[in-house]
């Protein structure tokens, strides 16, 4: 007598899960870009999760960060019915990732969660060696900058910063998003020894817009540009007027805040 | 009429150039090794040093950094008849060494100074990253480790290092110096979110030393030697007691006090 097999249930749950990843971004393109032929972040993350998960998945980053730019805690979400358990996951994807990019979290989150666009804030941090000699140890996550830079001068000029304003004077020349609103929330800078730290807190960034601060900002700092001009110039709305685009290795992204 | 070019007296004064080096140790053999094949960190600037002065030149440094040791501040000092500038000195080695090698600091100092035989002491520092995830950013220069870690015991049990002692329980099995005795004049340890730093003052330390006693100390602050092992096995002078020595990648050497 034939009896077919007993079948429970089917149940599949759809689980929306959030990781937080750290990477050296010296290797990388960028988080994601156009052409097929450049290897990103977003796609060696892509690959690794197939690996682990069988299905190809499309994760969504908190925004793109740039080719050579570090990360501390980049954000991205992925919708998956895998049942796998959340720290098995971390762990797997740490054994099979390149040893530049390290998942340092991972959390099954509401499915209404987006990285991006349930973001609050961001941070970035800019580091900058000021001395005489350039780095060895650090060489690939620090800008190297020799003049004598007059850090009061710095943290002074910043606070025109602070706030809501306009940053066309700051956004890359070649990109132009149709609002260059933002909202910058918190600046901070110190120094500790030979390195200067320029930590910004804004509710989203334009293209290049922390590298381009930074680069006025230090032409300020060196005596190139007279005290007051990082207020003429944010209030100018025209990148022509802006310091220089500082080095991409200098950058790192520190927090996603949501 | 042929006249001798007039000429002036000959004046050759003998210089004693001081040198303080950043360095990745990452893709050195160390400071200096027996064999020929390896390339070293003294050799790597003896080589710059000809390149710069066109002469031979032998530096002395503060000690040997093993293989994959980084440093910040490491000294070395060499004597020469070049009237080279102490500045365009410095300036000409960061032109011609490899990135991973920086001269901070060119001082010309007494004929009697030796880098190694006139310091007073050494600081070294361990740096381990202690958390779930391996380091992306810093993966060359910490030892991760992600066993959760008594840092209290560790460092209550460090006090037992303190002071003069023979250290040959620390002392790498194939190495036997004379005399084991050294000085360990501070000991600092602390943490700074994920990471945990210690920083260790000593006349001298024997070969593996620091990375032996790190290594002892992890063992403790898991909870796989009990408390009151450091004291212990510190006094019975027998290296197979002492737990594993901790990769070279997470040793600094900071300064060299003069």
């Amino acid at each position: 007598m034939l009896r077919e097999a007993r079948q429970g249930p089917l149940i599949l749950t759809m689980r929306n899960i959030k990781l937080t990843i750290e990477y050296d971004g010296k290797n990388y393109a960028g988080w994601q870009v156009q052409h097929k032929k450049y290897r990103t972040l977003q796609q060696t993350l892509e690959k690794a999760l197939k690996r682990i998960l069988r299905k190809e998945i499309k994760i969504a980053g908190s925004g793109r960060t740039d080719s050579g730019v570090h990360a501390q805690a980049q954000v991205a979400n992925f919708k998956t019915d895998s049942g796998i358990a959340i720290e098995k996951l971390r762990k797997a994807l740490n054994a099979v990732l390149p040893d530049d990019i390290s998942v340092i979290k991972t959390e099954e989150v509401g499915l209404d969660f987006h990285s991006r666009f349930s973001a609050k804030s961001k941070v970035y941090r800019y580091t900058i060696l000021n001395r005489a000699s350039r780095p060895a140890i650090l060489r690939d996550t620090v800008y190297f900058f020799s003049y004598p830079l007059n850090l009061s001068l710095i943290q002074e000029e910043a606070k025109a910063l602070l706030g809501r304003h306009n940053f066309r004077s700051f956004q890359a020349a070649d990109k132009k998003e149709r609002d260059a609103t933002r909202i910058i929330k918190n600046i901070k800078i110190t120094r500790d020894k030979d390195f200067i730290y320029i930590d910004m807190e804004a509710d989203g960034f334009l293209y290049n817009m922390v590298r381009n601060i930074v680069g006025t900002l230090i032409e300020i700092g060196r005596g190139k540009l007279l005290e007051g001009s990082l207020k003429k110039i944010l209030l100018a709305r025209n990148r022509k007027l802006a310091g220089p685009t500082v080095p991409a290795k200098g950058l790192c992204l520190l927090e996603i805040k949501y």
